[in-house]
């Protein structure tokens, strides 16, 4: 009953693409913006993005990360530089002409990402060995000029971080790409809750410069994967472009090895879409701005709004809050869960009596009465559990939703009717790839580091297989 | 001896702007892009940004300030609904006309500011009473085509924190227009050790489109002024142009009257400007990324970095670090001197065996032989001491650099002759604020809240004046 006071949103199992439409903007995360493609963070969408950063950044600078900013415009003659690169981005990027009154002499882009930028100044900024390794990292947003949009998950302006690093060897590099991978595949499973293969993207799929990509990929409450975050090794290619030399201590000129790596406000996406369900949003307890909203019922009658603030400072190790507005409980019940709130308490003039409070948490819906006296410490164990559990479930629904195919027939009957993942052998040629994708519209989203030998043969060409790939529809 | 090694800095009093480059330079705060106007934050300079982001982030939050993210880029005809706005800035906007490989059916400017993007969001957001006061605030980057350009000072693009307000009443936006030019005068003093002349803008230099501006303004060494933060009330005229009503509680259509105040990465400048010497930077402590510098002397010598990995210990609960590089310890304390690190720790074989330490004071150069036993306490003395001597001394100079003109000689005499700021009596006629202005060059900084009666004569016309200004050469 409740919930009818809060508009519908419609089911996802009648349409996944429009109960996602819903959720973003019945919860309050985000709004269209009167430039086409472009969207608006509002605050309880901005929040999220707001804690992703602070335990992100935590993560990065205990691996020595140092932040800093370069310019939002590159010279189209930078961006050139790298042959590999320019092609990847310069289809895809918006173009400054004018500045002020004046045409430009040069055209300048808004940066699509910044692999140029940090390019010309490792250039000035490395002489010796003693200058490396660098390893730096912004927070900024870039512009892609996309032909078709969705909310956090593609939008022609997007905030990400982008990390670029110099090292004095190829090793390093490797071990550099690798850690940062490590770092955000951990961070997606214990804050995010949601759970990542981690391996390799195929040549095809690399970033457009790239000796290696690295990538984490989720699945999503529909059976689409979505790219989480990637991490990219780059060996020399862009140092030769740019010329980014170091003397080594025998006094000799080498070439720096270099890296990036970026996550982006898709990762927003992908918690709606892993954890929320009928009712909206559903947030890990560790990401959840606010974690327990307190809903006082009849707070009208005398001592229920002191007890509602009194137990307030009671949870003040926790993110809380008290919904004392002039809405109905019912209509904060719903409103709670439109949000993702993970836990509600709702505490009347009964439950003041009997010295108790209600307890319901986000995911399960389970109700517990708790002694007052124990609140504090029982909404700990119920956000903990939560926590836990929401990745237990989110990989149990993946595991549920990987399909292994042996025979290109049984690819295509997965593909067509299990939605997921799909696990098969790889011969690496990229023609068997490319017929993949234009037949049955499945991509190679990664070869995980962790292989196995399904069969010996390609799944599509039945020649020797090489590699095991995680293969699927993807965001 | 140890000072010829950093490689000097121009002094002060040779060429003050030459000080300030060499400075910003040789702390490596930042570096020349390729991109024109445009600079590159470095790790420390942008660490400076992040403290400050996180100290004004806080301070923010605390009176119900909640951050989004609008989109960075304004469609002309947006831009163009409010005239006085569109006015000021269109001369100074990038243009972006190409998306991609097409042209833009309307070319978008990259924002110099986002009053238009909030009011084109809150004409949506805004219906009823129920929905205000909206109390929101963005963390980016602006762009403004500027022809001159100096690191932190002034460039074509730099960051900055934008909030924009929307209220019920008239008297509510002034309230919080006023609350966050508070806000901001008092982060500057707690925090940077900046003292500011709080006061109202003359019609001439408020905001484009503002009905008022407030400002806080201080005063660099070399006398002139810097515009440190400021604070708009809007009244209604953006929410008439924008069609931006609520209905209220009699069921009656209002405009909403709205706000807006920002401070930018200019700080970092005025905090050089206001605390650095002939050695380099100095910080405040609050402020400092790093706050104590442990230096090791004959580090070589047994149990030498151990004690200073102890040291670092001990002093934890400040941001301590150790430098255990190579370097000889001459080169180091130069280094932190340049560097403007607050406290560095001196310990050599002698210290050890004596129990002691010594600690430099920056700002004063003061030494103090310390026990180890008593040195965690003595640092916090030392640390809390300097943030508020600073300060004081920084009042002390302003004070000592602002003088009062009677007469229209004295005025231009002390333009000429006596850097800082002048306080002189105005008729409030704009024709002798921009007399004064073609004539001495000096600008009116502030109507300041704290008015004096000086004299009852405009100093430029002696006809009856009505308000006190500060005057003053400004960046």
């Amino acid at each position: 009953m409740a919930k009818k006071l809060v508009e519908a949103i419609t089911s996802m199992e009648e349409d996944f693409a429009q109960w996602y439409t819903d959720v973003v903007k019945k919860a309050e995360l985000m709004d269209y913006s009167s430039v086409k493609g472009c969207m608006i963070f509002k605050p309880d969408g901005y929040a999220l993005w707001e804690n992703i950063q602070s335990e992100l950044d935590k993560r990065f600078k205990e691996t020595g990360v140092r932040n800093v900013y370069m310019p939002m415009f590159i010279p189209e003659s930078l961006l050139q530089l790298e042959k590999d690169h320019v092609e990847g981005f310069a289809p895809e990027v918006a173009w400054v002409t004018k500045g002020g009154l004046n045409d430009l002499q040069e055209k300048l882009c808004v940066r699509p990402t910044s692999e140029t930028l940090f390019c010309d100044y490792y250039k000035n900024a490395v002489e010796s060995y003693r200058d490396l390794p660098q390893v730096l990292n912004q927070w900024c947003s870039v512009v892609r000029w996309e032909k078709e949009t969705r909310p956090f998950l593609r939008s022609r302006e997007f905030l990400w971080q982008e990390g670029h690093t110099a090292h004095a060897t190829a090793q390093e590099a490797e071990e550099r790409t690798q850690q940062m991978l490590n770092v955000y595949a951990d961070f997606c499973e214990d804050y995010l809750a949601m759970p990542v293969i981690r391996g390799k993207k195929t040549e095809k799929e690399k970033f457009a410069g790239a000796e290696a990509t690295y990538t984490i990929e989720a699945l999503m409450h529909d059976g689409k994967a979505l790219q989480s975050g990637t991490s990219h090794n780059f060996g020399d290619g862009f140092a030769k472009a740019f010329g980014i030399q170091y003397t080594d201590k025998e006094n000799k000129l080498q070439y720096v090895h270099q890296t990036s790596w970026g996550m982006t406000t898709r990762l927003i996406g992908a918690v709606i879409m892993v954890h929320g369900d009928d009712s909206g949003l559903v947030l890990p307890p560790k990401l959840a701005p606010t974690q327990v909203m307190i809903i006082p019922v009849m707070q009208k009658k005398e001592g229920v709004l002191e007890k509602a603030a009194w137990l307030k400072d009671v949870l003040s190790n926790y993110r809380v809050k008290v919904d004392d507005s002039d809405k109905s409980p019912g209509w904060k019940f719903s409103e709670c869960e439109m949000r993702g709130i993970p836990v509600r308490v709702e505490i009347g003039p009964k439950d003041i009596e009997a010295g108790c409070a209600v307890i319901v948490r986000r995911d399960t819906r389970e109700k517990i009465q708790v002694s007052l006296d124990e609140i504090n410490e029982k909404v700990g164990q119920v956000l903990e559990n939560m926590q836990r559990e929401m990745l237990e479930r989110a990989r149990e629904h993946r595991d549920a939703h990987t399909s292994v195919a042996d025979t290109y027939e049984e690819f295509k009957e997965a593909v067509a009717n299990k939605p997921g993942f799909i696990k098969a052998m790889w011969c690496e040629d990229e023609a068997c790839e490319i017929k993949i994708k234009e037949e049955t519209t499945a991509t190679a989203r990664c070869m995980p580091f962790a292989q196995e030998q399904l069969s010996k043969q390609c799944v599509c060409c039945s020649r020797p297989a090489k590699k095991m790939v995680y293969w699927g529809k993807a965001y």
